[in-house]
């Protein structure tokens, strides 16, 4: 039997209709409404591309999306002091930082100093380590994205085997203390891992974001699996995956690249926008 | 063959040795010692049992340790006063709040506002995100001792099948961090994990802190595997750990209890004090 294909446009559309209602019944309250600033340095193509499909989106649930747009020789320094300057401003309600940055700049260093409270992305440490020690806040937009497929699909994380194929400080590390904290048995894999198989095929629930095409075979996974495509590979026929096309014959449940996991991701980042609009107007 | 037993002891002096010798560095130069104060609540027989050997650890090595003694019914908010109190104080270069806490007092607001320079137990979350992004500062005890118990091994990390048998906040979901940013494979498991044996039996490293006395036999393990006891059972023989006796016959090495990971975690508090008065002085 052929797995259940999991649509994200669902689960996002939600998502969109309820950050909209929220944005419009704090409007009528406080007549304010929340202005994102993205920080971006340099002209990137890709960027640029993403910029355009976050205003558009931003749009149309209320949010204002301003840019700071810095050259791409700018000194570290001065980008810090730029993010001091957002930090303190009353009319930014939270704030982006467009990657990749230039390599002479740490992104260590950026999170270090940017207010947690307008973190959009949930990459200061401080975030970071309230999704460690189980006192979530603002989480990364593509953990929570997969956190919210699974709760959509009333899935009960306790107990669980969960196997993640990615050990990204953006990806694998935030879904691993997600699953964690709701007490999934949960192993974290990547490309020094000896054998990815032995990981993948006793897993309830698989979520691969390696950028590999067709890394998981149907011969890797369990039957009647949940297998979650974090993937992203361009080609030249479009975006496609890491789930190879046999998997859907033994999985119970897929998600597809493209329109799985990558809607919801952008409707969490609306959402978390929401987030820190009323962190800095409550 | 039976396996190699690896005590801590040896570790620990090391350690030692290294954090006495740097303090009296520091001291010629700025003709100060590091002073660190516990913050007790309440009076707890077993809490008062290990400031005392805690107090005689730091002595060896030069540090001062001082007390600040909180009546049992305290308020929140006055604790986290006194927290706000000692991280502006010049004269605390450290700050350890004695755990358990009262039920009326929540660890994650406290640690919220603990300052992350001043965290001997990197428990703030700013240094558990610090942890989980890879920009390592100060890192949990009981996890860093795991940690240098390896490298005392001379394992590399990269590819290793590593397994947790903890989730929890101070002991598993930090050291899976510090494992991931070392390229190891991890899987973390416990309580509600359905099959321990699936997970541990292809394990080349296991560390095991689920304070269950004999969870893990010979016939859980991986021949050659190294198996780090991190568990803490009491008994009347007094203390044990998590690993079972025959699983010597089949492990490579093998850390007792006591005598294994203990005095290392002992040890790496001492270096986490140290770590704090560099931050302080510098």
């Amino acid at each position: 039997m052929a797995a259940e294909i999991i649509y994200g446009k669902k689960i996002a559309e939600k998502i969109h209709e309820d950050v909209s209602k929220e944005i419009k019944q704090l409007y009528n309250k406080y007549k304010i409404r929340p202005n994102i600033t993205s920080v971006i340095i340099g002209d990137n193509k890709e960027s640029n591309l993403y910029l355009k499909l976050r205003d558009k989106a931003c749009e149309k649930v209320g949010i204002y999306s301003s840019h700071v747009k810095l050259p791409a020789d700018i000194s570290e320094k001065k980008v810090i002091d730029k993010i001091l300057e957002l930090n303190k401003d009353d009319a930014v309600h939270g704030i982006l930082v467009q990657m990749p940055l230039p390599e002479h700049i740490s992104a260590s260093r950026i999170f270090e100093v940017l207010d947690p409270r307008k973190d959009v992305e949930g990459f200061t440490p401080e975030n970071m380590g309230r999704l460690l020690i189980d006192d979530e806040f603002i989480v990364p937009c593509t953990p929570l994205a997969v956190l919210k497929i699974i709760e959509h699909e009333k899935i009960d994380l306790k107990g669980k085997d969960v196997t993640i194929v990615n050990h990204s400080t953006v990806v694998g590390k935030p879904l691993s203390a997600l699953f964690l904290n709701r007490n999934a048995s949960v192993s974290i894999i990547h490309v020094f891992t000896k054998d990815l198989k032995s990981y993948t095929n006793n897993a309830d629930i698989l979520v691969s974001g390696a950028g590999v095409a067709g890394l998981i075979k149907k011969e890797d996974i369990k039957h009647g699996a949940f297998v979650i495509d974090v993937g992203i590979v361009q080609t030249d026929d479009g975006i496609i995956g890491d789930v190879d096309k046999t998997v859907k014959d033994v999985a119970g449940k897929i998600t597809p690249v493209p329109g799985g996991v990558g809607p919801v991701t952008v409707a969490c980042s609306l959402e978390n926008m929401l987030k820190t609009f009323k962190n800095c107007i409550k």
